[in-house]
């Protein structure tokens, strides 16, 4: 896209319709406008082939909501907030009535894909309280046209509980496993599945888990291979790695 | 597979040619063998799709062999010892003389698959310094059955060095990320590439790089979404994280 | 009991009481059942003879509801929920009437054991600082029909007050030291007592504390063997190592 | 100056105008005068030329004001206080009526510059939510006679657009980078400019940001030479740096 | 003893059989005899009825061969040096020809316990790497007087090969379980055996293994109850807590 | 003292008046009371000569007011309570109308000594910001009968202003500098007295001082001999090892 | 220089000279040259002003060798390898004769600048065994055309020494602080010169200096504002950015 | 004598036999003479009281016989080269044929106090490991006219040892500890004596010893005040501390 954006600003150069030093300038300026605080990357989605995302903290609504009407300005695909805050929810209804909040994850999910989903992604959570970052996840996926097999509670105190979904852990084109305090599960999850398995730790848990440090050595750790890590508590970042696995088949 | 075979062995017990003990028996000991020293887990191809590895570190040639001969008494798919030693290369080519050593990476690669590639892979690689893990990284991918695209010495501190390959980029279907030091090269890429990234954090660097944390750091925390991170000098689990992605795709 | 539970059911497919399909299904769902958002392992206290606990950190008194009386639904051994609050507590005497709180631990009791004890845990602590953890053992210890010797406030500053209690520490079948700040009082009891001694470091102290982790690495490095370590503040899983060790001799 | 003040001392001992003793006495006073709580350094600005800071948090506002004030009553250049209240700016009007507040920066500014800017500080911000600290380093280099160039959100995820505003890089005599998650910025930045780049890691992020410790490694482990750091979300030591660049070049 | 020592001590001073002087000096005396350079404590084993051990790091073989030789001057239990080298192992021959020396563990064992194991312990190894760490606490184990059932390769990447020896891990009065990497291994076996789960993190690993802070974290964090952790590679301690269990047990 | 207690005990039992096994029974019990919650070691002020501390953190006003109580029934030197609330001076006026509460510093001074100063030492604090910490030191160094000379805000920013100073540093029997920040105070200190110098780390700063840990770390690694550190943030410490020095010479 | 290229390229479609494609080619491939496995990015001194420089650690002496033939194949400034051997350099002679070797810095230097020096850099180091990573920040700055003054061993602990090269400090335009241990003397010195200070934390020191940890957080934590910091160790990126601030004021 | 000295100069202006600009040099250059690449500072003892040392890692042989000569040329006290080779011995016996070498410490004195001592400094050691580490404390001690009572191998593991030698520790003027593994031995004895404790944890140990790091944390914890601690390993750094306190008071 890019590319052929440039060959047609350069055949206009050949053809005399547009003078070199104008097409410089546009070169230039090609990727980006400029809202004086947020130079915001319209074009990342042709690069990327994926949403765009606002990082909620240390952002005003205000600054949200603007960010977010520049975004929605062009036709595009979905766009989401993330971490983010009831009161910058009622901001952006501004600029987006139709927004959706997902309330735990604290996510804002604005235009998400009406395309049929073409890939199952399998989402586990070792626990209940690690089900707020496993609906960030959730909610990124859908909004990317995946479709989700949640499966909750599965941590490997009770390692039959996980052999007791292995089907579905199989059947998934992608798993995004979600685990606090000691983070094994995706280990043991990854022995069990041929699909690439997503890891996200999480800050649940207390003492020695050092605001989910544990669970993230844990995982870089797995001696199970075929397991690649996010951020602590980075639900949304999973899902767009499961996003980018289906959508480079699908470019197929 | 493994569900079918318990289906086969209690139809066996239903039509009586199986003792229910000895089903209850068989049962247990269904997926491992035993060596005495190493539970070999013949089964675990069959359950995820992806080939064995022997991690060398703390093992000795000859326990490396005898775990070796055992993977490969039965049909399988490709075999591969990592982060070894030339003393281990001699010792595995009495029971696999066709073994490759791929010295810098220190991996031995046995049997590798002999299918027709059907994805690209690129693996990027920062500095030359970087050059063992990618290549440990390439030797996994090409063992199964990956077809690789190589793109060394392509540091953030020169940006237009990886601007100029951002079509090799774009055609991958995953994109390996091999970075010491800073480890910023995988956040750059993301944002030029649609495909998923899978980040290589290395040990190369001096004082505050400690040992590869720095860089580990910067990839979990990287802005561009889509990236996801293996341990550090992990290029073997890269590779298997993409041909995951890829066999998965293939299973469709 | 799994074995022999698995044992009758291929018996019953053996005498052609159950289709072999129908077992397959049952052998899958065995060990587990399903809320939705908590797959409660019911079958964990069969395997490991031991109660369940609910860790409140991350759950709302309603979760914490529904899983407390999914758990009570089957009859059972003890219920504890850990480090929650009185909201929770509340929420949980709709289910369980006869519920008990541990204030400063923030412990729900339910079920606690009705057996006469057959052992006696020597609980330690080395300050007043520190009795909020000390109770959580103590409440745990004594649902678990425990009997507990209390020996508080015998920190090494005054080493003496250690050893005027050293007919305590010899007389119990287990001791667990519960100290903050330098955590070197385990060190001391392990070398007066013949018991196994467990460790519960604190996240009580200031500064180079580092939120119990100085106490941690002192007890993980003591010089007197015949000690292990729990998690920081974990007063709940000493008591269970300690339930354990007696259970254990008890089967005999 | 110093060593012209001590000459033009021992010149009046030479002369008979100042016993030995006054003088021995006055040497060793030099440099302070003494509030009782603070010993105020009002020849620093002498020996350094540069303006003098009063650093906000664990001080009261009257203890802020006093300082103010004391450092008021001689005449000199800028005085900021960094990391403050909107209280301690209530209680700095009462001795200084034209002081600034900086809100989101939380900085005060006194006695401004009123030079003419002699050189160009570009201040580069990777996110919107990096702005504060960004604010904090732009009053201070305004403060002190620096014109700036702001320069916002052009995070590397998205590395057109940074190209897109290289020559402004270019054209400046320093470039100070604010950038927190991975605080990768700095080092593309390096790489296309031939200024000094200070970079300021921010506490921007969450999860393995460990509060801008990510950032920090990140930048000090650039692959591109020439950038030198500042302490975590130090905005106003950035600033320092830059016109200390400055000021040296201008006392030729 | 201690006690019955003192009072019968006192006796003799009621008796007028010694004086009071006298027995201030010898209670003051009691424990300890002095070698010069150390302290041998050959009453540690009346007050907590186990071994004597020599940590091996920082001691001359000479130093090592003194140590052993006070400490065998009297009749007792069973002697270990640990971590130690084929020199020292040398020079404890001469002073115990029967030392026995277990290489890949550099343990050295003396006077190994000949009663007959009241108790079986089990020692689990996740991965072949592991077994130096095992065959310490094995060796230990051994001579206190525990019967040791070794089980070895059992990583949770291939979970069946832990259930596969499920009925081994319930039978055991007490599981040693030695994991390096992600450390996973004793939280998957915690949950199935009622038996106390002694961990044991081991250095095996690289990267952001840390040294075996990855696996000590993960242990310290597991989320089934019942597992205390000893220091990493600490497999002499492992079994010394185990032996403790038992031995509490039997003095019942 | 000990001793004697113990040889007059004896000489009783030689005697008569005292029969052998009351002897042994009071021998167990000598150095400590119980209060159920907390064991006073009201001892210790004869074994070690310095004042009983109450560590304020973690313990309610009504457990600090019993502890408190029963230390004061029994004659004895001053009593501190540090890093309390005015909630806790509150209930210890009920029990010592007297006591004394120094604000900034949470430190409830009861029944300081009242006899001359035999020695002097200098606090010296490098900012403002530091204060409250070195108020905990004087506050704790008065009542231990030390004469106190405060040096304020002389950090090492401002070389002259240490210099001018001098003299005073000289002059004191020992020497206590508190310092946040970077820490660098106590080694420029250090090399201009003779003093012992003792270096108390403060949690003053932001970034990358992480709680006070790089000034702790600065001075365990000053280049200047004769200094040693407290805990961070422990001007009561400090304060007590420089009364310690004072002691020790007075006994002479 | 690379817009005006570009825009000439620009013209020269216009004028009908180059075909729009192969513009469009040339503009993907401007700047860099492919070696095959290093990337070697000829642009660089263009774009930044500064020589090229080979980091030495984890590079074979013949890629070494060719990297630095590629680079020197093209007229341009000085080129260095750091962190090297002997072997290397003995490699780099093969194809630059006149190739000079730094022995203690481990620095290879080659086409050193021969333009006379504009400014002055002091290089300051606290102690002798600073003495190899000062040398290495010489022989950079000197090959860069920086006239160097050094200043050898004068740490804080004896800050006399410091004050006795105040004029040194004040006449420079940057001054450069190399210190291991407490790295304390960056402070000082910044109090004392009104050049901007840059600081270079070195590993010298054993304990708690943690490889150089120490001496980093404490240059980042400086009181006296004006001091930035490069990597523990990184003497040549030191001098580096004293050349930037050189050859930015020199392009005025 | 600084002051006397600085005065005797303003006396020579005043009374002319100085010129004022000669004596604005000597002030200059009073503390410090210059050999090139080490600053000697001659002065240091004058001001500090106290011997030199040149720390020995990081220097050559000949960079040490260089130091010492200069320092040994004008009369002062005890000199020591610490952590430090025989070859750097050899060296050093060129200019100080007396020199004497303790091995095991790796500690070369050279002129050593031979004023009688004047005070009693306890060395306790936990264990034989730490010896080397005692043995630079009391060769420092020593040197400096202090009388040593060595007191080794009384770890708290066996809590009587250390009771055993309660009155030596509270006949000392000073007891310096020295400890590695879990350093919980200084917060015993400071419980036993009120003599000012100096704490040095080692780096003996493994595993989650972290170099020492626990130790030294353990140690800045202690519960009982009156302990100050030195960097990991710096026996010599105690023992100065401990002359300090000494020389301070025989200054009365």
């Amino acid at each position: 896209m890019d590319r052929s954006h440039v060959e047609s600003l350069l055949d206009a150069v050949a053809r005399g319709e547009i003078a070199a030093s104008d097409a410089a300038e546009r070169l230039a300026r090609l990727p980006t406008s400029d809202l004086g605080f947020a130079r915001v990357d319209t074009h990342r989605e042709l690069r990327t082939g994926l949403p765009e995302v606002i990082f909620g903290p240390g952002k005003t609504p205000a600054q949200i909501r603007s960010i977010a009407a520049e975004l929605l300005a062009s036709p595009g695909g979905p766009l989401l907030v993330t971490k983010t805050t009831r009161e910058a929810y009622a901001a952006v209804l501004d600029v987006a009535p139709e927004a959706r909040f997902v309330e735990p994850a604290g996510t804002i999910v604005v235009r998400p894909s009406s395309e049929s989903p073409v890939a199952a992604v399998a989402v586990v959570a070792a626990g209940t309280s690690d089900l707020p970052i496993a609906q960030e996840a959730i909610a990124t996926a859908e909004a990317c046209a995946l479709k989700v097999d949640p499966i909750f509670d599965v941590g490997v105190a009770g390692v039959h509980r996980v052999l007791a979904v292995q089907d579905r852990l199989r059947a998934a084109d992608a798993v995004i496993v979600v685990a606090g305090m000691d983070g094994a599960l995706p280990g043991v999850v990854a022995g069990l599945t041929p699909a690439p398995v997503v890891a996200v730790p999480t800050s649940i848990g207390y003492g020695a888990s050092f605001g989910g440090l544990a669970a993230l050595l844990t995982m870089l750790n797995a001696c199970a291979p075929g397991i690649s890590v996010v951020n602590i508590d980075n639900g949304f970042g999973a899902a767009v790695v499961a996003a980018r696995i289906v959508a480079s088949r699908s470019r197929r």
